[in-house]
């Protein structure tokens, strides 16, 4: 993408509603824009990330066997009054009546719809296990809506649903979301911890929440720090199989971690001083097994290999992908600005032309930009007449991992600077050995 | 995919409440299910569909310069009395309050909002021309919503927003779009005719829309024969170049074609009868030209060459992804079920284990199945225990456009035969020429 084409509003001074830096950051960047309280536009930049992360969720979902749906955002009243949800839910339900007076709502969640689907075409054991997912927008009306698109009103969420002929299934069904967040959060570049947690208003018994540590996180976690340097389960895992699942999840549980509602003192002061971990912590996924609660007020049953009938078994499994690109900057910046992820980064390079209309750096920047469009990297170039100053600020702010920078100086000596966003490490090198460099995407 | 671990929930009978082929199929090949009056969920066949229909919509949107972004689906109702049509629209906006009384509503679509982004960042016209569109999910409170998602209430639009300093760039604006449209329908695998139109609520004085033919379409159009024989613009096509796209907007407005609201038959009847086409049409697509109709009032502004501060000309540009699912069936089907176009096909291929557990058919049909996937393929294994004529009848329906059909009897010869969905033609070939057919996707 050229910039001098591109749609990039960057803001000079850091908005005064913004409470935490990555709501600042991405006002600051031009990733999105405040339409009402809590409802936001996603701006190019931004929507870039929201679709990277949605489609590494949507890869994760995919391995580990669950199958992609879309429901719709409005829903019936009439849904949520078989579960009993309708009047529970309270004011964060977005409630609205249409032209006909019929009750409707925007979905907060969507167990009652599945659970709808789910009972209109599966009759039989024979069509479980299954697990139907979708990424969609959802809608809770906080009453105080804050940190940007952390805790917006309209958010954009990855629901999985699973359905199974027992208990003993719904927890295979479990431990195979259980694994396959795992792998999701680490090719964010994310180090998430599950933890066990309250089931709150979904309901159930056996909940965790992936947590991410952050100095800025919304609530106080408790764990062993050996988690640290646990294993992300590797990308051949065998989703089939039930001892190895259940292996990998008994281990990835087996040490302390808890959340504030959930936290015992005494458990957690058993832990070796040295491995005791309180900090800070920003809940990026939460998943749920609930049994029959809502498959049995709503009729959703299945016949079994003995010809009986029984309420199918459920797990409800979300991860936000809006809120994750906010999360994903608490854990990854500096006073500069955002440090991308690689495998998130809205731009992978960013050519920076130091003096747009002169013929050697046009020249050398309008190769070095084609060539890696070529080779498959989403490259942003800088071609804007704006001094070198304000490039290099931008390159920072918006956190391309890399910088290709191209002035005339270093290119009257046949050079070109490489800059690593993360650590700042730059290097000068000739054109064809940046070149070198990226010799294609593998992602 | 595997059919046994798919969720394909075909129904036997044909549903009542659907009056067109298209709902028919759809419901029948498990695509959709209606959850309220006009609002469906997208079942795993049907959203492929949908999600390959979007792409190709953003791959020519990208290619002729707009941006992406994207914009919440609630909206404020200050936004829309800026432009006097909060009052204007009626009862086909769904209205809500939230928990603080506010009144938002549910975007039926959205040149407000988009002039409200514009307003905020862009001042000068350096910053112009620009473009921004979204793929995005629009409620329009249909009085009597009908026809499956050909006219449903909650429905996928890509809606883009041309912004320019003045008529003649906003006219090289839209040209850009029509040029888009044209190559958008052709990828899709359509014949679609640019019509004037009535500009309807969206107001302005140039409008084109997009007409398929089909049958069953939902109004009667009138245009010259030759239209069918026209090409599509190249790939290549420059859309920098002003008078390129100029001619070949002229050449493509050249003959008559109105949809019955702008009907002139006095100009019809100067067409010689063999080049009368009188048909029934489905409009896919809708582009407008409005000048200042909403940044007069809303104050979008930039600042000119010269100086002078001038409210900015804009258009708008609709294709419904949804509603082009059931068009798409509308133009091709047949009474077995549905024949997919290849590029949006939602299996390129599907191989049929005519004896599933039979040793031999399963060990050919893993070989096919594995060689496709890793050759690039979307390919749909049935394996379940299904009687051949059900395997038949379900890929007949679901329409893949290539079935290989793999029997006991054929596979002890070493033949598998190749079905062509669209024409029937069959093949009985050896295994290894089975898989030089199908090298690699390029799409």
């Amino acid at each position: 993408m050229r910039l001098s084409r591109y749609f990039l509003p960057l803001l000079r001074d850091t908005p005064k509603e913004a409470e935490i830096v990555s709501h600042r950051l991405m006002l600051r960047a031009g990733m999105i824009r405040q339409q009402s309280a809590g409802i936001y536009s996603w701006l190019p930049l931004g929507l870039r990330v929201l679709d990277k992360i949605s489609r590494i969720v949507r890869e994760e979902q995919n391995r580990s066997g669950a199958i992609e749906i879309l429901m719709p955002t409005i829903q019936s009243a009439d849904l949520w009054r078989e579960s009993g949800r309708y009047d529970a839910y309270g004011k964060e339900m977005l409630r609205i009546k249409d032209r006909h007076d019929r009750e409707m709502l925007y979905g907060p969640t969507n167990e009652e719809m599945v659970t709808d689907i789910f009972r209109s075409y599966v009759k039989s054991y024979k069509d479980l296990p299954l697990n139907l997912y979708h990424i969609q927008w959802k809608f809770r009306d906080e009453v105080r809506p804050r940190f940007g698109v952390m805790r917006g009103r309209e958010f954009l969420m990855k629901d999985a649903y699973s359905f199974d002929i027992d208990q003993a299934s719904a927890r295979h069904a479990y431990n195979r979301m259980f694994t396959a967040y795992l792998r999701t959060f680490a090719r964010l570049g994310l180090k998430a911890i599950p933890m066990r947690a309250d089931t709150g208003p979904i309901g159930g018994d056996l909940s965790h929440e992936f947590i991410v540590l952050a100095s800025t996180g919304e609530s106080q976690v408790f764990c062993h720090k050996d988690y640290l340097d646990f294993e992300t389960p590797a990308i051949d895992t065998d989703f089939d199989s039930v001892d190895g699942l259940q292996r990998l999840v008994d281990n990835w549980t087996s040490l302390y971690a808890a959340t504030e509602e959930m936290h015992e003192a005494a458990d957690f002061d058993a832990i070796p001083a040295d491995k005791q971990l309180s900090a800070r912590g920003i809940e990026v996924g939460h998943i749920f097994y609930f049994g029959t609660k809502y498959s049995e007020p709503m009729g959703a049953t299945v016949t079994g290999p003995d010809g009986t009938l029984s309420p199918v078994h459920m797990g409800s499994y979300g991860i936000g992908p809006s809120r994750l690109v906010a999360a994903l900057i608490e854990a990854s910046h500096d006073e500069s600005g955002i440090i991308w992820p690689d495998e998130i980064a809205p731009f992978d390079i960013a050519v920076l032309n130091l003096k747009a209309g002169d013929a050697a750096t046009d020249g050398a920047c309008e190769q070095l930009y084609k060539t890696l469009l070529a080779r498959g990297y989403d490259a942003l170039y800088d071609d804007t007449d704006t001094r070198p100053g304000g490039k290099f600020a931008t390159a920072d702010l918006i956190g391309a991992p890399w910088q290709i920078i191209v002035g005339p100086k270093g290119l009257a000596e046949g050079k070109v600077e490489i800059k690593r966003r993360a650590g700042g490490e730059r290097e000068l090198v000739s054109l064809e050995a940046a070149l070198d460099r990226f010799k294609g995407k593998t992602a």
